[in-house]
């Protein structure tokens, strides 16, 4: 049976991936009495009384919504909310497996900005965070930032962060193989949809020197004829020395490229135009921008891809639910930039430098310490910006995950 | 301990009552890429091509959302989208314990009808079915009708017709005992709220003689000012003969007491001036309109209550899990008067002639024959009515109950 095959039966004879449960029983009247009526009124008239009860008596704790409108689904476009429901229930599948965190699918039947902020406004209430999911850019910019403006729990869109993230936990270690700092590099980021253009904004926050980020159009630079908002933003703070041209012209001289592109873009002459000890991280899948064998042949000293099949997998799946545990475990009210940066680092730490080797600079998503160390980092973090709502004991969370 | 100390309890050391977990496994490489990427982008794609095979590749067809906006929970009131979360999570208990249908909680932010409406639109391509709850009458009818218009799922009001499902139940067994049928007695609903004016309907539609509503300012009749439209829905169906007073001058001669209204209301003077062998259902909650005893030394043959410490509980999970399951299992569009009329009688079927008595009309929670007789009858109505869209295998649905 091939791939195909088996993945179509796998959902069909589950009838999809989600089942939600009872935590208690519901055997006889007396627990009928304790989990509904008359007992359920309790803890009822105790949150009508003090609204941030509501974490403690409910799954509002643990609960996120994964929202997405289905516009841009994979590598799949715009295929709708039906055509996207077993991708969001992938991505609650790994949430719970890998976060122990609990994640409701919504799929939206809108695709209009203002409808989708206030359609989730109004179902956040019972939940502690929301997991924006595959809705396109650059309308996803304003609605994550409308919707953290409002709401006092976390707002996260993992297209955007969950990658970026990762992706400077690869950078980190891949620099500490070339022996050079962050703050001495130039990265050229290739693509500036929803990930590309948040893995600039992060790696400038990060510390990096310089940034150029290129579209179809080749380099963003300031004062180009740009209608995206999101592409202006970027333009002012990246690329300093206002370099105009393509990819090419780009990648002349520079240390890191990462791509969020689409498959073969890179080529080996490209490669050889960069600084010494390039680093490539060429993310696009299942087709990455060049591949492996290709990068290294041409003198990449680091390579990175989307794929399990290849070392260096760069993989979301290290990021968001690590950092939606710690994020809902001090009840932050949103996961600001010190958090995903904690996050970063936390990520590349787990590696300790004696292991690390140019094709082992990032854990692999089923290393067991990354959730801990990511939780762990962000939950601080969230405490240290005086984000958190509640001071956690930071060991007693620690020891909840050698449980 | 006592109950309110326990369920605190309860409520706090499981954080909530839900849990959502993944029915595939996420434990290596291979299991990844068939739930997730790249797998996944198969049923995604199929959905795309044909929007039915959500049913079948998705959680949609057995996943429902429980949907309030806090206005009218419990006896509690207008207690808010936070402090009613306990209560959503525990229907979605009772959903998944009784019925084997996964349940969402979704607590709105907004107690605004056309609000309401719109985002309960936006959310709904996840879910196979919309229970909604604890909304304040009248906004729920109006919310209720514009979403069934709209929605090609099941949306169901279980304060309503949950409700008013159960107590055609017991009333089609109560008439058995005392004798009479259906078409020749007269109910006198206290009450005139979702549940009472849900009843009134739904009696009138299955061939109840005549009703006469009451609520605060007495008999409801054509003619009478009234800003509710509800109510003046109601009069034009109901009191045929136009009778105007109080609940007693209702009272005169009619054959059933009908009380979801409010503790006391109901005593043995008036039970006395009913026609023979009166059939008293009292269930406002905790304390009914009459106690049972008092109602039977005033004369009253039948007597039901919504407390589990009396005999005939008039409880609506009989009746609310089967109807989901049965109409999930067809994919029906809409639940119907006929589905829920043949709720009402699957569920009194559920006890055989010589098993009924005067204490015994309505089968209790626990008793399994009841989700699985509700749900084949609601499902083979939702075919015989055309708004089935898969011509289930009855027998073998049947068979899936024994298992």
């Amino acid at each position: 049976m091939n791939i195909r095959e088996e993945t179509l039966k796998l959902h069909k004879e589950n009838r999809g991936k989600l089942e939600i449960i009872s935590k208690v029983e519901a055997k006889n009247d007396k627990d009928l009495a304790l989990a509904y009526t008359p007992g359920v009124a309790e803890p009822c008239k105790e949150i009508h009384k003090n609204s941030d009860l509501v974490y403690e008596y409910t799954t509002k704790s643990h609960m996120i919504a994964v929202v997405t409108d289905g516009s841009a689904v994979l590598g799949l476009g715009n295929i709708g909310p039906y055509a996207a429901l077993p991708v969001m229930e992938g991505k609650a599948v790994l949430f719970k497996e890998f976060g122990g965190v609990d994640a409701v699918p919504i799929c939206l039947a809108t695709q209009d900005v203002e409808e989708i902020i206030k359609t989730v406004v109004n179902i956040s209430p019972a939940f502690g965070g929301i997991n924006l999911e595959d809705i396109s850019a650059p309308r996803c910019f304003e609605i994550e930032r409308k919707l953290d403006e409002i709401l006092d729990i976390p707002v996260f869109h993992d297209d955007q962060h969950g990658t970026a993230v990762v992706t400077l936990a690869a950078l980190i270690n891949a620099l500490k193989i070339v022996e050079k700092e962050l703050k001495e590099v130039t990265a050229v980021v290739n693509g500036a949809g929803a990930a590309g253009i948040a893995i600039a904004k992060f790696l400038i926050k990060a510390g990096i020197k310089d940034v150029i980020v290129c579209d179809r159009s080749g380099i963003i630079y300031e004062g180009r004829e740009d209608e995206d908002f999101s592409k202006k933003e970027i333009a002012k703070i990246s690329n300093k020395g206002r370099l105009k041209g393509l990819l090419k012209d780009a990648l002349k001289g520079a240390d890191v490229f990462i791509g969020v592109s689409a498959p073969n873009v890179l080529n080996k002459e490209m490669i050889k135009t960069m600084a010494k000890k390039p680093i490539v991280f060429a993310l696009a899948n299942p087709v990455p921008e060049i591949y492996p064998d290709e990068a290294k042949e041409a003198g990449a000293y680091v390579v990175g891809t989307g794929r399990s099949d290849f070392p260096n997998q760069i993989n979301n799946v290290l990021a968001f639910p690590g950092i939606f545990r710690g994020a809902l475990e001090v009840r932050a009210t949103t996961i600001n930039e010190e958090m995903k940066i904690s996050a970063a680092y936390s990520i590349a730490q787990t590696i300790l430098e004696n292991e690390l080797t140019p094709e082992y600079i990032i854990p692999k998503p089923f290393d067991k310490r990354v959730l801990k160390n990511v939780a762990i980092a962000v939950a601080k973090a969230a405490i240290e910006t005086g984000v958190a709502r509640v001071n956690l004991d930071l060991k007693e969370f620690e020891n909840s995950f050698n449980k």
